[in-house]
């Protein structure tokens, strides 16, 4: 996939996607014998921007578990256009994707300290129940974090604040 | 992805594709929080079951590196349908598709020891030069699996005990 | 370590180690970019001994888990002397050593397919209640297997089964 | 052990060790089936330790290739204390210790950002030729490292820059 180009549609009228960055540095250990990450690392790298736009936008692990509302991986993608090396500086941006069904849709680049794509890539999250079984309806606190999402107005920082407030 | 479907579409006259199958048993450190396998580690999943096809067709990682062939994931893709518990035993299916381009593509089925499908996926290589550059045409060594892949004839055992034969 | 010593001193009129051995092939995202095991990951080949361990001897992590008797590992110490490359087979013989007080003492012993001695090392692993206080006594179902190991009678297999018997 | 006490033995009149901190966060996929993290994921954060080392003293790991003074860990050992959580921020602070011998010894303290001792640790690293030989000579850029470290004047930064000045 070209770097342009979305791995998901949004509606013309959908609010425009909530982006994070996050920024890393690669491990020893996650090398391969070539001396380049190795590809399955990737998924790391994209659970360390996951976990910077949960960062910004009040969504972490760890509200998904109070609220009892997990949200499994159910699609991962990864294309790769530029290898990595040992020791080198990367930032991954991280996008979520506005999607009217009971779904997460995050987008990734991976860049390389010199601004270079190194790869790109998706996931694809549903809501299970306690039981596993597949949500079809969003759990209150996303209904929530959407409405402020659609308002468009994150100055004051998560939306959990803003609830609060 | 229905397990049913391909993720490659393949011409009606090509030779069927090949298949391997590895097991494997879920390592402690391979699950998460939740107790079922890091979304991430299918990777390794799909790793094994290429060495297991490699082991096979007389493919391995070895003869890619001595034949000065590198062949670079470009595009890693899964689609997750149940989780794996720590300790269960899995099965790894790899499919090699039948792809006139200087390609390899390959599907993965990764069941349960109930036979359940837990994860499918698909990988795309690509060839490299010596200076990481694409190469458009297959290294002969390959050119020469093709010519076995196409009489259909494994019955010996890997392709190359049969060419020096 | 020479291969021969213990790490741990056993009173002389102990009981004889139990032991198990479990085998296994080294994995791509195992080795480094010296085309060697990353030392790090040792640790996830004692794990496979344990695991080994705890099939022959009814000692399985679900069992701590089911008795609500965790048992972290408290120290962990590894001596190489041999790298294993890529793709390579090796056992990792593990032995439990006896010990009157509520820990266990594990050692291992890391081989290559060539029976060449890799790598050695030991882990102790102490009890906790469920607020994570080292507990001092050894839990009541590690007693029972004590009493088995003390009789040196492991003829007819795990001693749950023996003890069910 | 206890953190105060030091797993090296160095003569009275040997300089003073050095030190560096490292700063991480715990990665999902880091923890374990009882969310804390996986004891052998410990050999990674020593290792952000040694990477940490070598930016402040000019001793990376860069530096050892273009060398070709490889020096694999022989002997590894981690003491854990406390468990750290997913997602919680770390320190690891490592120490070198002089040693007369051709050999490196660091010790090693994880905290957590409340400043409790979670792990201890220490490792020991060889020389070796290119023939995987152990050496008993110092590397000579080694050599010249131990004059400044001696000399205890790092105001300027590392050795390298010094040295060429």
């Amino acid at each position: 996939m070209d770097s342009e180009k979305s791995y998901f549609i949004t509606a013309e009228e959908a609010p425009a996607p909530l982006t994070a960055t996050a920024e890393g540095r690669v491990r020893f250990q996650e090398v391969d014998a070539m001396g380049i990450v190795w590809h399955g690392h990737y998924a790391s790298f994209f659970e360390q921007g996951r976990i910077a736009f949960g960062d910004r936008y009040g969504m972490s692990y760890q509200e998904f578990r109070r609220q009892r509302t997990p949200a499994p991986i159910v699609r991962y993608h990864c294309d790769y256009k530029r290898p990595l090396p040992f020791d080198s500086y990367y930032t991954v941006e991280t996008c979520l994707h506005w999607n009217d069904a009971a779904r997460l849709d995050f987008s990734y680049i991976i860049r390389s300290s010199g601004r270079e794509v190194c790869a790109t890539g998706y996931t694809v999250q549903l809501f299970t129940d306690k039981d596993g079984e597949i949500c079809l309806l969003l759990p209150e606190w996303l209904l929530s974090f959407r409405r402020y999402w659609q308002r468009g107005d994150w100055r004051q920082g998560p939306w959990r604040a803003m609830e609060e407030a």
